[in-house]
């Protein structure tokens, strides 16, 4: 049996060259064993013997049996020889009968466990882009003009002191300076009421929705989104086994009626300073009447505040979490759109008594870290960092918006109507009913140029509104008119079609 | 009206002198309108006449009235004055009766909205510490000695060049050339099978269960978990609606029988290289059988690797992962031991064909960023930091496990028995079974000594081994004797008691 297996390592060997003799002989071995054409209790060749069959170094093969008999594929008894352990299963396995069971290769694999129910659908209603930056990438800022240098200054600063507690997981609710900084940011500029206490560290508005849906939410409760509303919130509730109702907003913002009035939902999730994406804002009588709703319903509502910082005209509405006296709002934001998305830094606000519960919630579900990054951050908004730049790139963004509704003008007069206050990173260009904005959007993207269609942002279609998102916060000036007219000559192609 | 207004008001500012008069004039009529003190119509005093009565500057009072009609409170109409707007809801609200109706204060918040039942069960299974850092803290490597200059070398060579597209979000999967390095570094370091498209960066364990869980069950499914596990993961299946079933381990690994065997879970989590927290590995014949009955009953493997780099006698036994051949096993690894938590980078290895769900899974769900750090995590490994440093850190720690071992022997000779493999950042000092291992830990923490009860690790209270789960790898050796001290102290004083 010696012989036989040398010559025929011998053979396997000579066939594949290329891969030193070591982990060749190895494979081969482990693989005969796995497939039991090595049965238990087999002898192995002597080690010089296999040596002289293979002519390769004898402390290649001492190697290799060292290593199988390691993970416990072979033993060795002294003075006897190697032998082939048994491998087999130590209990019986009861297997119910199974189809497809020849072999355990690719075929037999297709057949193996699937996605979940929910994983299906997950991946059958992708939002997420390949690209994320670009014209017109909807939700992402001038990225290019972060102030690197003074980031890199502190960034250095807080490396070179290598505090031990700031490498090592994150205590509950994030780095306690920038709880404190973002405390009184919030307040002076959205006009949130809170101690640091209330303020959790999180890693967006994502982390945030799906923590606050686990805290507050059971599986099967009903969930109220705005219709239309941003893409990442309704994947994540399915993902949840939530029920997700939108309810339609109108140029009030969001507007239940009727039907769904009779039937409060546990959870209420509202974008008030700038409607994602159409752009109105929430007015004060519907803020009111939201708050008063969901204090005689006991719901819960998460105000996703996410680019109210950049106003063009007028000041920015304060946010609906400083209107409310009993404690029902969770206001999240990020510095996704302030300064760059890939920092990953966003907070909750949350009332008094969700302190504890989030800040807890996020640690136990997502161990959290990156406390470098939260200490940089904190120096960052304290030093002024963050307010200097947002000064820049409002008139920055402001004139980007112009310019791309100069182009629109300059191609479609007032025959596609814009939507969207004077406010925000993206604009709304609204289509006709019969235009295929889905369409559109898949051949403009091959000519390079970003656009979501509006339709997307639905629950139900018969709901949707067709237009184009079409970002301009990182698009350069320049660049605006050219781009526009690629898109428009996408639109006029696909709007003669239908 | 005017001014009765007036005189209110100035009762009012007198009795806080502290706040700014613009401040407290916004808040006092904000309020006023909003408690319909102040109802729909009431015309405001004049600005010229109301700054006579409070004695403060007109404008202060134009400012006032400015916010309060940029807000939506009051709108002034030329020449006639400034008029409270109507801002009660524009629908009637349609309400159940309530029993607590008198004010939205604190009491009628305290009788509102609740925690979800998973939420409320999450808040009582609380794992995480409020410290992460020191003797005996298990879970954290040896921070301090992580080489940050050459770190911040890469990341400032990184940020120096601020590309655009990684400071957007990512592309699904992460940034390529890091899940290429990885698989490399995992083909060669652990035997793991992959090409760098089935490598998907995450920001952990935590993420990779969470995401996993998500795609491949559904709510009531079973996951079977090894008993004792790490407890992180019970409260993340538990707030997915997972019904979550212990398996106990022996000295081979997890093993499965008799009733667990006829109902097959959709998933199954086991640290096969080095069980967590009593550090066996798990056998080749257990490995064996697990593959072939996930492969027979359609169950998926959750391979989690977390600190198998760290091995002080024989080598590491290679991962499941690399044995299997049907397709089943998700590798998650992440670099939290190798190098420190808080840089929440950590992968997964999946089979192929579920590649593309996870990578769209993770950016659907969470929105990836932080390319910067991933790409500079990419050059640190390719320039071979990651493996420099942990050769160092294996020394390093497998002296601080002696100490340790030492210090338990010098006090209880064989009394209290070590369990666990030469191996890992921590180990477990096992308890007689009439022990309070949670009051143990609990006056522990009190005296400045961490430690994790083993009976907390267990789903099952009548299964439940008691011990200390003690952490060495970030304890100096020379903090080590003296630190065990007060532990035994500890330990002596309660096994006293019981």
């Amino acid at each position: 049996m010696s012989v036989a297996i040398g010559e025929w390592l011998q053979q396997w060997m000579q066939k594949r060259s290329g891969e030193p003799a070591y982990r060749q002989l190895y494979r081969l071995l482990r693989q005969a064993i796995l497939e039991g054409r090595l049965g238990p209790g087999a002898r192995l060749p002597s080690s010089r013997q296999l040596a002289a069959d293979l002519s390769v170094a004898r402390n290649t093969v001492l190697q290799v049996y060292e290593q199988l008999a390691v993970e416990g594929y072979v033993s060795a008894a002294t003075g006897r020889g190697t032998f082939v352990e048994d491998i087999s299963h130590d209990l019986p396995v009861r297997a119910r009968p199974v189809e497809h069971r020849q072999g355990a290769g690719p075929r037999a694999a297709a057949s193996g466990p699937r996605l979940s129910e929910r994983g299906r659908r997950l991946m059958s209603s992708l939002g997420y882009s390949d690209r994320q930056y670009g014209a017109f990438m909807a939700g992402v800022p001038d990225v290019s003009a972060f102030p690197a240098r003074q980031w890199m200054r502190i960034q250095n600063r807080h490396w070179r002191m290598m505090r031990p507690e700031l490498l090592s997981y994150a205590p509950s609710g994030g780095y306690p300076p920038l709880r404190q900084a973002l405390s009184e940011h919030l307040g002076a500029t959205r006009s949130v009421t809170s101690h640091a206490g209330q303020v959790v560290i999180t890693s967006g508005i994502h982390q945030a929705i799906d923590v606050a849906v686990r805290l507050l939410c059971d599986v099967g409760d009903r969930v109220w989104i705005e219709e239309p509303a941003y893409w990442g919130i309704r994947n994540l509730m399915v993902s949840q086994g939530l029920e997700v109702v939108g309810i339609p907003v109108d140029a009030q913002g969001i507007n239940p009626r009727g039907h769904d009035l009779l039937h409060p939902p546990r959870l209420i999730i509202v974008t008030p300073s700038h409607q994602y994406p159409l752009g109105m804002v929430m007015s004060l009588a519907r803020r009111r009447r939201l708050l008063e709703y969901a204090r005689q319903h006991g719901c819960w509502i998460l105000e996703d505040d996410y680019d109210s910082d950049f106003r063009y005209g007028g000041r920015p509405l304060p946010s609906l979490q400083g209107l409310d006296e009993a404690g029902l709002v969770i206001y999240a934001g990020s510095f996704s759109k302030m300064l760059f998305p890939g920092l990953r830094v966003g907070y909750v606000v949350v009332p008094e008594r969700l302190a504890g519960p989030f800040a807890s919630a996020v640690a136990e579900l997502f161990r959290e870290g990156q406390l470098i990054t939260q200490s940089v951050m904190a120096d960052f908004l304290r030093e002024g960092h963050v307010t200097s730049h947002m000064r820049k790139m409002r008139s920055r963004y402001a004139a980007r918006r112009a310019c791309l509704i100069e182009s629109v003008h300059a191609r479609y007069g007032t025959a596609l109507r814009i939507v969207g206050d004077k406010a925000g990173l993206h604009l709304v260009l609204a289509l006709p009913r019969t235009a295929d904005d889905v369409a559109i959007c898949r051949t403009a993207y091959q000519r390079g140029i970003m656009a979501r269609p509006l339709s997307s942002y639905y629950l139900l279609p018969e709901r949707a509104q067709k237009g184009l998102v079409l970002g301009y916060a990182g698009v350069p000036e320049a660049d605006i008119p050219n781009a526009f007219t690629v898109l428009a000559d996408v639109i006029d192609t696909e709007l003669r079609k239908s």
